[in-house]
């Protein structure tokens, strides 16, 4: 009987961990970390605000988990789009276009995940995903320049300005602030951006004008 | 007599102010704002912890003041070599390699300022001093364009991924964990490491292979 019990209580408790990180990763696609209150989220996830903190030592170790969710799910798509076919070159460029598009089509979760002023805590993490995707480039830069399709160079450095780069140049266009402006624009409007950000970053990778 | 006094005060309270701020800026440049302790400031800097209060209403107020105060300099730095002899595209290239050269000849500080994770205000300070960063590079983008030594492009666009590239390269040789690796290095092996940046970021400029 008492084993029974610790299995529902097990549940139960699981089932609440996961309703607080649902309703917490819903507040920050809607509004970002800022605007994801720890009595909004007890709300949300119908839970006392008490029991947030039974789950995580610290509103600011909800949001890095949150922060590693979203971030993941971001690295497991670059990573996807990096070993579909092609050359590396293609492979690289359709991954950071991928990347930039997805960016563009949910702006607020993306501008929370790239440039949110967040908790050191968060940053911390922030910090660790640039190196995976870092990571994940710098492989394929390797592979390019195997392949022939990529000219010789420092493959680590050259990952960090890609990262860096298209990171950088979607702060603007993702800004909350320019949000009126990035919510009237279609689609199809983002693409001079997006190509302007990829024709940046293919050409420093390869001194090919495009 | 009065008015005298209040003078003399006003001046002491100036003085102090200058050496809270000194003192900061001396800690951050040793050991980063997270080594900045307030009692620690307070002792070098020869007040009592309750003065710093007085000048600044938050420990991360004067934290962001030592962050403006020192990238201000960067930002000038860049200007100046922007405003120096030659076309637009040797303006720029001269101007990258002085920013990368400085940030490693001081590489604490340079890691504060563009990489350590910190409180959101002194973050908010980072986003805006990048767009400054951008705001310069642009100008330069037009008038090389104008110029005809850079391909036309969207310069806006441009100026970020140059910020993000340039910023993002630099995290890793820079961070305080490889500290052992950097200081070991002299001036000369950061030659590789600054060639390679600045290569991805004049091709991703010119689209012409270096």
């Amino acid at each position: 009987m008492a084993y029974r019990e610790t299995e529902k209580m097990r549940q139960r408790k699981a089932e609440a961990r996961k309703r607080i990180v649902d309703c917490t990763y819903q507040c920050v696609a809607e509004g970002g970390f800022r605007s994801a209150r720890v009595t909004r989220i007890a709300g949300l996830a119908g839970v006392a605000t008490g029991t947030i903190y039974r789950h995580f030592e610290s509103r600011e170790d909800l949001f890095a988990e949150i922060f590693r969710l979203a971030t993941q799910r971001e690295v497991d798509k670059v990573a996807e789009a990096l070993a579909s076919d092609g050359n590396a070159a293609e492979r690289l460029e359709r991954a950071l276009r991928q990347f930039a598009e997805r960016a563009l089509k949910g702006p607020q979760m993306a501008w929370s995940l790239i440039a949110e002023p967040v908790d050191p805590k968060v940053e911390e993490e922030r910090l660790a995903y640039r190196k995976a995707y870092a990571n994940l480039f710098e492989k394929a830069i390797r592979e390019g320049i195997e392949e022939g399709c990529i000219p010789d160079q420092d493959a680590r450095q050259s990952s960090t300005c890609l990262v860096g780069a298209i990171a950088e140049s979607l702060v603007g266009p993702l800004s909350p602030t320019q949000t009126s402006q990035a919510t009237s624009t279609t689609e199809d409007n983002n693409d001079p951006l997006v190509n302007s950000i990829i024709c940046f970053c293919m050409q420093g990778l390869t001194g090919t004008r495009r």
